[in-house]
């Protein structure tokens, strides 16, 4: 991790988890899906009602990115100074940073544990990557406490969702499918990538599919697909469609 | 607002709002409620599961707190560095810090309207004054597009929650009433004092509940008790159990 200078102390991602971020693979100074990654941050900032200067965020995402080495490039956009209390100033002016730390790829399939934090489908946030992202991390730590790598989470209508930091995919019956962004599903660049084959269903469903689903996977920026070896008790064999998507994807 | 150093740009609480902030009231130096947000902010760190210096987080509020004038001292407490990704270091060591603002209190009464943006019930954040506070920013910046003061949040139940920066209390046929926390409200200073009297009875209802209200009232540390003279296009008039209660609370 390289810090960059010192964000000041009214800064509104600092002191309200105003703003958003991106997490993007580096591969020898190279980073094969930025443009993807900044449209995303674009139509957020859209959302969040932020300007957003993408030459600048473009430019700083590149100069961070390490000449040689696997590196994930994460690029933040706070609201900027200023303001009072919730209340943004008249004319926001955010402050963008960018920064590097090593990314080894994901060598090992994942377990899965299903955390009580539960994803907040009713806010235009829960499909944004945004500063606000505590339920993300307490999701994180149940599955930690609970010795597995990745949390699934729910939304308050008990569907599936995501996992922590990744979208969640799962196989049925030779079906491949995901769940909707109106479950709270955040809009993964990978996940999109997937549905672009249109191999995919977004579906909305309870946590039962995944506990009938003859197998599980992970996507996102940096670990691209990682197959699922366990959700809560129960064991997950490898299988030959995720076998190939992940020969297809990375 | 008095900036204080910067935070390094690796702090878990600008990268993913991991962390806790007080507001509370500072008059001619002195800070009638600091046990309260104290407790409060202790009783945060072990739900987050972050260590706590109460020690330092009251010398730090005395010591932001000017001598003379009204205002809001602002405790900021963040999950400080490092970690990778949404894990947190395996000792996590918080960081502190606090600022003052001149608070004026409110002299008008507040108009409110209803949030698209819901609050998250199935988060334990939701009872917390956390660093993710964007549905909170974005749910007041609803109201402020509309000409509102504030903005009423309900949660993905349809129940009402509390409003972008208050707690609301509401009264019906000479009852007083106020959202059960868990309904996703924000475990209030300011409301704990009011529940205190024994005269609130705590609900689990739908919007109608407060469109039907003969008087509604916003709560915080910050502001005390302010009365609400329109909830979308229903204008409310003063009520006399609202001006004695404001008289006895403040």
């Amino acid at each position: 991790m390289i810090p960059p200078l010192g964000v000041p102390g009214d800064d509104r991602g600092l002191l309200l988890g105003d703003g958003l971020f991106e997490t993007m693979l580096a591969l020898d100074g190279d980073l094969p899906h930025l443009v993807a990654h900044l449209d995303r941050m674009a139509a957020g900032c859209v959302v969040l009602g932020l300007p957003f200067d993408r030459a600048e965020a473009q430019r700083l995402a590149r100069a961070a990115a390490p000449a040689a080495g696997r590196f994930a490039v994460r690029l933040t956009l706070t609201a900027g100074s200023g303001g009072r209390g919730l209340d943004r100033p008249a004319a926001p002016a955010p402050r963008l940073f960018a920064t590097a730390a090593p990314s080894a790829p994901a060598t090992t399939p994942a377990s899965l544990i299903v955390a009580t934090t539960r994803r907040n489908e009713g806010s235009p946030a829960s499909r944004l990557k945004t500063l606000s992202y505590l339920d993300n991390v307490l999701a994180r730590a149940e599955a930690r406490e609970a010795g597995a790598d990745e949390a699934v989470m729910l939304n308050n209508r008990g569907e599936v969702a995501c996992a922590g930091a990744a979208n969640l995919f799962w196989i049925s019956e030779g079906r491949l499918f995901t769940p909707r962004l109106d479950c709270g599903a955040l809009a993964g660049i990978t996940r999109a990538r997937v549905l672009a084959s249109r191999l995919v269903e977004e579906v909305m469903v309870g946590i039962e599919a995944l506990e009938a689903a003859d197998a599980i996977f992970l996507t996102n920026s940096l670990i691209g697909m990682r197959p699922v070896s366990r959700l809560g008790a129960r064991p997950l064999a490898p299988h030959p469609l995720v076998e190939a998507l992940k020969a297809a994807f990375g």
